[in-house]
């Protein structure tokens, strides 16, 4: 783009003018940021011509693949016909009507749609939504969400608060008052010696032991990712969200399925909710829904809250200038309709999915690695220190935290031309859903090779 | 773009699916909300082949017009090059960083930018930067921001918190704690019978009241829109904010510009603050960087704060995915390159905003209207029952507010061909800034054809 900049030159105006996002902006300056130039399919290109395999989609959110020219091309047509216009006021834009009846046609028992931007502005209007709702019904007191430790649902004040990570809530005063967290689902945290499915049932009876704690009669909500994505690809055992809706539905509490990375085909199911066999009440999305072209995120209005706040709640005092943007909403309607005629999710879910969790099953032997898993396509493994260890334990031995394996691992992973991210010593994966079956074997071969590279050097480190 | 259905058949499924923003759904349905189709300059067309000239600009957004093929290549360029990538994870991308090194080069004294996807992003992140700010320099107890009633700042849960809205505030139990309300400087409520300038500094003088009641030890920052936008353009008197500055300054306290819509030209200068006179710590933007044609905002961080966070805080734990996304960032360096090229800020300054100022003057002699005033590109006037009233009132006497004169106008406003926004009775615009002194001339006549029918109707209905 900018030719007559030489990489070193990029680097220091970028240390110079941009605060990255979650970043050490000092750290970063002394190393330089990698810049990433252009980007095909699976593959992105940094400056110097390094070509990466993209295993994490962008951010959980590239779909579809890079240089769909249908997409840029979508945009290119609204642009230059309508680039702009409002929704407030009483006027709407024939994309932001197709999408949200599209969206609808793909939501059986959510007719309808609040637009916004982003995934954080998504789950920041949930807060809002179910506080309106229970005012609505009579039961203002009803303004608790429960949510868990771990949890991700973005990065406004709101969202960051409805999410669970503590390195988040110290800056800035957060939580918000008004939100409740209980333990994640992780069996190699909490149900060391337990059979996963009764683990499943536990992890759910907190929820149960909080509702008790906090009284039904002040709780609107419980909210949840299918499978938690930014906490490290957390599956839970097939029993818990089903015990989760069970309970739920005894205290009369709302489900918000946060699926804005388990949206759009991510597990191998139009929603992540769908493929855990629960029926939220409320869905968060973002991201898979332009596969991240542009910025467009919302919360589909499932029947029951939908229809109380349209008949008795008058107006929501809540919208975002951004909210059912025309050219977001054709770059959308565009994207769904390659992941329909391309059957991505069908896909995932018969093809490629169980082709990824075959091949993570198969990392079990690797010195390195221990609780290998997939669904659809996320997947995480965890980068052990050892094997086996005591029968109450996690089936491996923990590196000490501080060393930061999985950051060692994650820079191989650049360096040999993958993008794997770590979190904590879970490396996890989130390809996008275009990848063909040689592609996934290139993703499983790479991740091979890049763990290879990383125990070499763990054990040239004296770590194990 | 869906020339097979009929507009009834487009408003069926919008009623049926689509959640507008600040909307009371229901009543929208039973009149069906008119469909913009396609723009071009000023000028914005429904689906029917009405013109209407757009004297809101989109949102406050459309900068630069519509119709601007320059911003649609750039978008088509980039989504075709690199359509996504993070900033995340010691990546960046050529856009990101040119576009924050143009944005630091537009601000003197603000080196460098946090990227949101929006104004609400942008004012959300300002509540946990100003914390983190104080934080790391070692007075945490410094959390509570001063704000203004009927302030605009968003619409996230901080955002609408940090905003004065006690509508917004009503639903979902905001605002949240840490944030404390002073009232406007807008004279027609609080100045009643005084000298405008000693009603600014007396205005300003709330601060100080706020300061000292809540101790200056536990005050991080002020902030306000240079002039409120949303809460029906209001002008402060100009002792107004160099009276604040003083007082911040005074306490060590932060000043926060939210220049969502003041920025990028909007009163005829780069930023609000620069022609209300005054320095800020950290400037909010959004909407006018990319003229709307793609979402994409944030905060501009003064070197004061800079300096600290980045010497001093460690990683900021904050990010949206969408956080220097490529595209938006072109999209802006295109619309910035407009708007410098054919020199819209100096135009607005010297030529087409004293001209609309001159206009706006000149419609005090309407029997129905009072207190006109415009600055740069901003304008507003009360719709009045009847001039004069008592020397300790407001200069006129204002009709009773559940008449709802103000929607009443607006309605034949947007019949009679032009989008004048209604806040109360304060009747709004703020146009394109690339508007001819023509089409300045076109809407002042348009304003006045659509006052004289509203005179009309209010008068058959004998409400004066």
């Amino acid at each position: 783009m900018n030719a007559s900049l030489s990489t070193r030159e990029l680097q220091a105006l970028d240390s110079a003018h941009f605060i990255h996002p979650f970043t050490d902006t000092k750290a970063l300056a002394a190393k330089g940021a990698r810049i990433i130039s252009k980007a095909e399919g699976i593959w992105i290109t940094d400056r110097e011509g390094h070509r990466i395999l993209d295993g994490m989609s962008g951010l959980w959110c590239v779909n579809v693949g890079y240089g769909r020219t249908e997409l840029a091309d979508a945009a290119h047509r609204q642009m230059a016909e309508l680039p702009y216009y409002n929704s407030f006021f009483q006027t709407t834009t024939e994309p932001s009507i197709l999408l949200a009846a599209k969206l609808a046609e793909l939501s059986p028992g959510f007719s309808r749609v609040f637009f916004s931007g982003s995934g954080s502005e998504g789950n920041d209007t949930v807060l809002r939504l179910v506080r309106h709702y229970w005012s609505v019904m009579g039961q203002p007191k009803r303004s608790t969400i429960i949510s868990r430790w771990n949890a991700y649902h973005g990065s406004t004040v709101a969202g960051a608060s409805l999410g669970g990570m503590k390195y988040m809530h110290e800056q800035g005063g957060l939580p918000i008052p008004g939100i409740a967290h209980i333990d994640q689902p992780y069996w190699v945290e909490h149900g060391h010696g337990m059979d996963r499915e009764a683990f499943g049932k536990l992890a759910a009876s907190w929820l149960e032991d909080k509702i008790l704690e906090l009284g039904p009669e002040n709780v609107g909500a419980f909210i949840g990712e299918p499978v938690q994505g930014a906490g490290g690809v957390i599956i839970p055992p097939a029993s818990y969200w089903t015990e989760i809706e069970r309970i739920c539905r005894k205290y009369d509490i709302l489900i918000v399925a946060d699926e804005v990375i388990c949206g759009f085909g991510r597990l191998g199911s139009w929603w992540g909710s769908q493929r855990m066999g629960f029926k939220p009440d409320l869905m968060t999305f973002a991201k898979g829904v332009t596969s991240g072209y542009f910025p467009l995120g919302g919360v589909m209005v499932g029947d029951r809250v939908g229809e109380a706040i349209v008949e008795k709640g008058g107006e929501f005092e809540h919208g975002y200038t951004y909210s059912g943007h025309p050219v977001a909403c054709a770059v959308a309607l565009a994207n769904l309709d390659i992941i329909e005629r391309e059957g991505l999710v069908q896909r995932v879910a018969e093809v490629t999915g169980p082709r990824l969790r075959k091949g993570f099953a198969a990392l079990a032997d690797h010195p390195l690695v221990a609780e290998p898993e997939a669904l659809g396509f996320v997947a995480g493994l965890v980068l052990a220190k050892e094997k086996g260890g005591p029968a109450d334990g996690p089936g491996f031995v923990p590196f000490a935290p501080e060393l930061g394996v999985g950051m060692v691992c994650r820079q191989h992973c650049f360096d040999n031309g993958l993008v794997m991210r770590a979190v904590g010593d879970r490396m996890i994966v989130a390809p996008p859903l275009c990848m063909t079956e040689d592609e996934v074997d290139e993703l499983l071969r790479r991740i091979r090779y890049c763990l290879d590279r990383t125990y070499e050097d763990v054990r040239a480190r004296g770590w194990c």
